[in-house]
């Protein structure tokens, strides 16, 4: 992985950002050139040091290594051009949530073999450069999509960089990738965003409601924090297993209003008994 | 406060046994009696040093304070019955979740002045002695209802108990807590416990689908290993507040299906930067 020298990161925020902190450590002599449709950011993210210079997509034949972790819908447009753009030895990663448009994007691209679809298992409800941080990839999972689709070598200097990331890798096929993630994550957001809708509702009628809220309120509304410009992409170009996965939620959430509606409580406990084993599921996860 | 020399705990869990801990580091003159249905949770509340004795209704006559911290429709039941067992200088605190029915519970009874209403806004996804913890109130919000009908010198004593455990205290008319608890708390337990089911359910199916869940994922379920046993009263208790939130949160989740199916991304964007705002409110919550 120490040919990777010259290394673009396309869309500097909180994903891009930290993996270009981390391998600033891991890839010392290695020079960080950004590039962002957002100017502050570019600023922001050479004044914070999470890359040396700023650049632009006509500079790409200089590099080695492009991370793309722009939004999943821009990813699709751009990967073409960018793959068009680098010179023989470069790999091409793209690190979005949903990994199936992507791939369809370049299925019959010339230099297909110079790219690798990618799913790192991270992140924070923060964004932009300032949400860049160390170690964000450290043990969490990290998703390879048709990696034979890759040229060997270029996989192999990947692989190296998950392993000094000490990440997890899983393969997983990018349809199956996600169809999974719509209910693992993509639905989490959804259900958080909506619970904190409810509540600033009520609340604009009913002062003080917040003072009420304690700890479990904040962790269960959380990812509505998230950046919506990052989760509007996500949202439509996952949208069939999304709109699936809502659709039993609001079932399960019926079916437990009717129950609770009924008063027939053992059934109301009995959805959350069955529930529970969710402990030992999530053991280790925090 | 150092007139409570003999201190009931009715109900050893998470929130009874965590007061019981942080009053013996306050009150170590105190002696602390156990009282609860099950028989294997004294003894570990005793094994664990959260208690001194386990002991029984019949011997309140001694009681110098005692704290109810058992299931809100249990409180409700056994309320009347603590009272008339209590003498004249012992303080009866009730920390459920729900305030109203349990302060309607006791609205006619003699010893009506020597209750008072409380719901320390505190915990964990924990139950059962094990769970107790010191400090788990520090810094915390305690919702006191009804303070007007409790005796005054007894109300001091208690006043002085919650300084010392550092809480921020403030004053609720017991139908508006039950309300507004609804919202902030109830709510965010169903949304996490039916995210967990629906997860669950495809998991059934789609193996290894919890390796791909990541912190977002599991700050969003946490609440979903919570105690049945606890929560199907207060859902019970508070039945029409509760369904009135529920529909609310339905409704707004088949909204933000709607727009996602009818392919409206501006709106699907609206609708989360439209709750962004839950970040500057949720300020010190963690």
């Amino acid at each position: 992985m120490e040919e990777f020298k010259n290394i673009f990161v396309l869309g500097i925020g909180l994903i891009g950002g930290s993996m270009a902190r981390d391998l600033r450590r891991i890839l010392p002599q290695a020079t960080f050139y950004g590039i962002d449709a957002n100017d502050d950011h570019l600023d922001e993210a050479v004044g914070l040091g999470v890359i040396d210079h700023s650049s632009r997509i006509e500079a790409l034949s200089q590099a080695d290594l492009v991370i793309l972790s722009i939004p999943v819908d821009q990813a699709n447009l751009f990967l073409p051009a960018v793959l068009d753009a680098v010179e023989s030895q470069a790999l091409v990663l793209d690190v979005g949530s949903t990994k199936g448009s992507v791939c369809d994007a370049v299925k019959d691209h010339p230099k297909r073999s110079q790219f690798l679809a990618a799913h790192p298992i991270a992140g924070t409800e923060f964004s932009g450069p300032s949400a860049a941080i160390e170690y964000l990839f450290q043990h969490k999972t990290m998703i390879l999509c048709e990696v034979e689709q890759t040229r060997e070598d270029l996989l192999d200097k990947a692989m190296q960089v998950f392993e000094a990331l000490e990440m997890n890798i899983r393969y997983m096929n990018p349809h199956s990738h996600d169809k999974h993630i719509a209910y693992v994550s993509h639905l989490s957001h959804i259900s958080s965003f909506m619970l904190g809708k409810t509540v600033i509702e009520k609340e604009k009628n009913e002062k003080d409601i917040f003072d009420m809220a304690g700890s479990g309120f904040a962790s269960t509304v959380r990812l509505a924090k998230s950046n919506p410009a990052t989760w509007t992409p996500i949202f439509k170009e996952n949208k069939a297993n999304v709109l699936e996965s809502l659709t039993e939620y609001i079932n399960n959430l019926t079916h437990f209003k009717n129950v609770l509606e009924a008063d027939d409580f053992e059934e109301v406990y009995n959805e959350m008994h069955n529930t529970n084993h969710i402990k030992s599921i999530l053991k280790g996860l925090s």
